[in-house]
């Protein structure tokens, strides 16, 4: 066979030779909107190749982006490493601190930050050791007043730059492409670093009609964050097959999104359970419509049933909670339906697309405990370990690499169990899992089952050190607005729970909250909880 | 990332860890029909794998098949490339002459045969020098008498067999894992290697929604032979994705076929249009509830519109015009249809389906002439090229490698167009094209358009040498029954294509036959109707 190595170059081609007329519709700012062909967006993208290698841009050389999901941010996922050239994409909602350290650690020469975001970037350049040029991504051809220097217009550089670059096609399919960092439960954010083959394989595996089934057809609207695991690797995907995509830009709200939904005609969108909560209560207040949709992706933390529940049942979307990190590219699997489950009853169904799913083909997971791998019974809990080409295999020059990768696997972290129909089901994290006894309890399921009564907007169960049995759980809770928060809604939810578990998985206490503190990617920040109750007194 | 080679191993792990009660539904005889779960299956193929493996296949030994489609050929399908070996998969309907060839060049030790097909192989065995051990593929624990050595019964040996096998997971992608060899238009068949990386990444090509889209929940019957280009990749994308297969065994016939549909609820099928117009036939007498099917995959031939029409608008069965050769696993493209087309009237449906369609993800196409690449204009004929993964570099061991792999490029001897749109359209293969003054005329074009006429059956058109235009085109046509083969026909198909092209592509004359010579794999033999009508006088 021939030796063609997978690279990102070929989407290019592909898209600007097979769908030339197909659109990238990308919202820069509140009243601005631009639908780009993907044929003229080939050719922006290699006058942007341009553009970086006059800059300095080789091989090898790491290009940071800082900004939303829009065209521009699209082009640098390509004109940046398909000369060779590394993309990291920085996660804006880091502390100064963590922006610093990434943008440093990964030793970014050259920045492309957002137009509306250069004012916050401005305040870290002090703190960047390795940045020699920063380019405004904005529709201004001008930049805006700063005491830095080297700081040009995006655009202003394209008008100048050819739109003929010969990317090399004996590219070591090897070679990295993109850098993302990771938060760390302690310590600077991990980084790591995806190749072309590692992102090609994984586009091939979002268009497998058993995954997300992505297509031409398709109209994709991702709503996670460029900046955040290649935006699932949507935007990729959507090159290779000539997907059309609706790139939400800054500042978006759940009003937008069902505007841009129901005017693109949005086919599949996917994003964090909080983004589809919020859209939700919107639609609820405020129709549109959205037959379009055929498919929402949910993940990053935990999906309420009841979220699944009101998009399945009341608006008919197919509503697939996926499951992957940053090491994983990300996608690992998505509850998607295999024979005979479009026949089951609703409440089943549901069941089926609350789970973490099926394990996308070319990935092998197994779940460990201190006895080995545990059988696939649904109920025997161990850490998830994941291995496949889209799985990395270190943390970029980090010492913390030996924690998560050993023997050829990823330990995620993550506890699970398979059940008998090799459906993946995340129970905790690691840290998060409730030590009782010597048993373990999830927190996950405890607080899954709590969210689905009709008093509670979000719940989180975090363990609370205990004499005799080491651990044992509390819950904490936000009731929905004008719920009483009192002793009497304690013992309703205990009984609540109490009917659905074990009578010792059941939480020793309820305290009510004004809201869970979450992380900026809008997952429940447990440790802080646990530090905030560390000296509760249990009793009900 | 991590280096996880791409393996055909990882498929049965997956069938038998996700889909252990899928089935492989096999049948071997009249009579007999196998319903195999893939978790017996993935232990009948390890057994395989060690039976062999005594035998002394080791690393690069070359296993040859002779057999219809069936369980123990989809066991061999993985059972010997997963541990190093070759699989050799012989076409059947070759010479003997040709049989020995490509038996003794491929060097195979170890041939699978079928129990009914072996009286045939036996006359071969004086031909073959390299050998060692045959296996017959049957029901029964003997042997046939026979007064050859070293013949074991296939199922003697799983009998005997560990069901345990550690699958090298290691072993280079790129390593050979089978062969087919393609018959030449003089001279000996040429043989292809197909790489375990090759046959991945097709495997995830026939997975993608806008490729043929195999899922799990599939069923699907190969009627193309397993010794015919793999099969077109089915079965190994079946075991990578859980998919149902239904395997048809020897001795199909158009009722049987139609029975298995309906009886296995097949949702998808692929062979040579003469299997579809056979069984369109059948249907018409004897119709069977076909509802489950949701396409049809044709390809090795051009479909005739008329049989898609059947199928499309009488029996309500998308019909996918597929390309490939024996050179690129095979699937170059499939007439799918893309943004809108869904919405044409069924007529431009029906054009769109009859064009070889879009270009899979991951290969790229080009179609030259002596100027060079022309232009996707839908009329500037020129040769197809394609690279490629799954695409061959070489003929093995074949100093013709030269003429087709030239730059990096296979160089197909197909004559095509690519449309506006940029699809695929085949005119005709290089040698079989018409050079009238200066210009060429597409033998397929005017085939296809014959065929539409209601009372032709087939036909095939052909150069005969001309004194003034070099060579000029003469339709040779086999009508339907109790069609008056006259002078008046002849004038009535000619005024019927004159209505439809240029007219200087009009043949100059129609002779009728009572059949087309055909290969054997159903393709028009034109280089032998050419010497049968080498003298023929022009003139109607």
């Amino acid at each position: 066979m021939m030796q063609t190595p997978l690279l990102l170059s070929s989407f290019i081609k592909r898209a600007e030779q097979f769908f030339p007329n197909k659109l990238v519709i990308s919202r820069t700012s509140a009243d601005t909107i631009h639908r780009i062909p993907y044929r003229e967006w080939a050719k922006r993208t290699r006058k942007l190749s341009n553009a970086l290698t006059k800059l300095g841009m080789k091989h090898g050389t790491k290009v940071g982006t800082f900004g939303w999901n829009h065209h521009r941010h699209l082009e640098a996922y390509f004109g940046v490493p398909s000369t060779g050239a590394i993309l990291h994409m920085v996660n804006i909602r880091l502390s100064p601190e963590h922006l610093a350290y990434v943008i440093n650690h990964a030793e970014d020469e050259i920045m492309l930050v957002d137009d509306n975001l250069f004012p916050h970037f401005e305040k870290l350049a002090p703190l960047l050791k390795t940045v020699k040029h920063i380019v405004i991504m904005g529709d201004s051809m001008d930049v805006p007043e700063t005491s830095l220097k080297n700081v040009y217009s995006y655009e202003a550089l394209l008008a100048e730059a050819s739109d003929e670059y010969d990317y090399p096609e004996d590219l070591d399919e090897n070679t990295p492409a993109g850098m993302c960092y990771t938060s760390a439960t302690t310590g600077y954010p991990k980084g790591v670093v995806y190749s072309h083959r590692g992102l090609v394989l994984h586009s091939y595996a979002l268009g497998l009609a058993d995954a997300m089934g992505m297509r031409e057809g398709d109209v994709i609207l991702p709503v996670v964050p460029m900046f955040h695991v290649n935006a699932w690797g949507m935007p990729f995907a959507a090159v290779f097959f000539g997907t059309t995509q609706v790139l939400p830009g800054p500042g978006f709200t759940p009003q937008l999104l069902l505007d841009l939904i129901e005017r693109e005609k949005v086919t599949l969108t996917a994003g964090v359970p909080t983004i589809w909560l919020a859209m939700l209560k919107e639609q609820e207040q405020n129709p549109r419509d959205l037959s379009s949709l055929r498919g929402i992706v949910s993940g990053g933390s935990a999906s309420p049933k009841g979220l699944i529940r009101a998009f399945e049942e009341k608006l008919g979307v197919p509503f697939y909670v996926g499951y992957g990190m940053t090491e994983t590219s990300p996608l690992v699997s998505l509850s998607v339906y295999t024979s005979g489950m479009e026949e089951l009853s609703m409440d089943e169904r549901i069941d089926i697309r609350a789970l973490q799913g099926l394990i996308m083909p070319g990935l092998e997971v197994k779940v460990v405990n201190e006895d080995g791998e545990v059988p696939w019974d649904g109920k025997t809990m161990g850490e998830l370990a994941v291995r496949g080409p889209w799985i990395a295999s270190e943390y970029y020059k980090d010492d913390r690499t030996d924690e998560a990768f050993r023997d050829g696997w990823l330990y995620t972290g993550d506890i699970a169990v398979m059940t008998d129909i090799g459906y993946l089901k995340l129970m905790d994290r690691t840290k998060d899992l409730i030590k009782s006894g010597g048993e373990w309890i999830s927190s996950v399921d405890l607080e899954n089952a709590l969210m689905t009564h009709p008093d509670v907007f979000e719940a989180a169960v975090i363990a609370i050190p205990h004499e005799k049995w080491q651990e044992r759980p509390l819950a904490c809770v936000v009731l929905k607005d004008g719920k009483a928060a009192d002793d009497a809604k304690k013992a309703e939810l205990l009984a609540y729970l109490d009917g659905q578990f074990a009578k010792w998985w059941v939480p020793d206490d309820v305290v009510f909250l004004d809201e869970i503190p979450k992380t900026s990617v809008g997952k429940f920040l447990k440790a802080t909880l646990r530090e905030q109750l560390k000296g509760h007194e249990m009793g009900v």
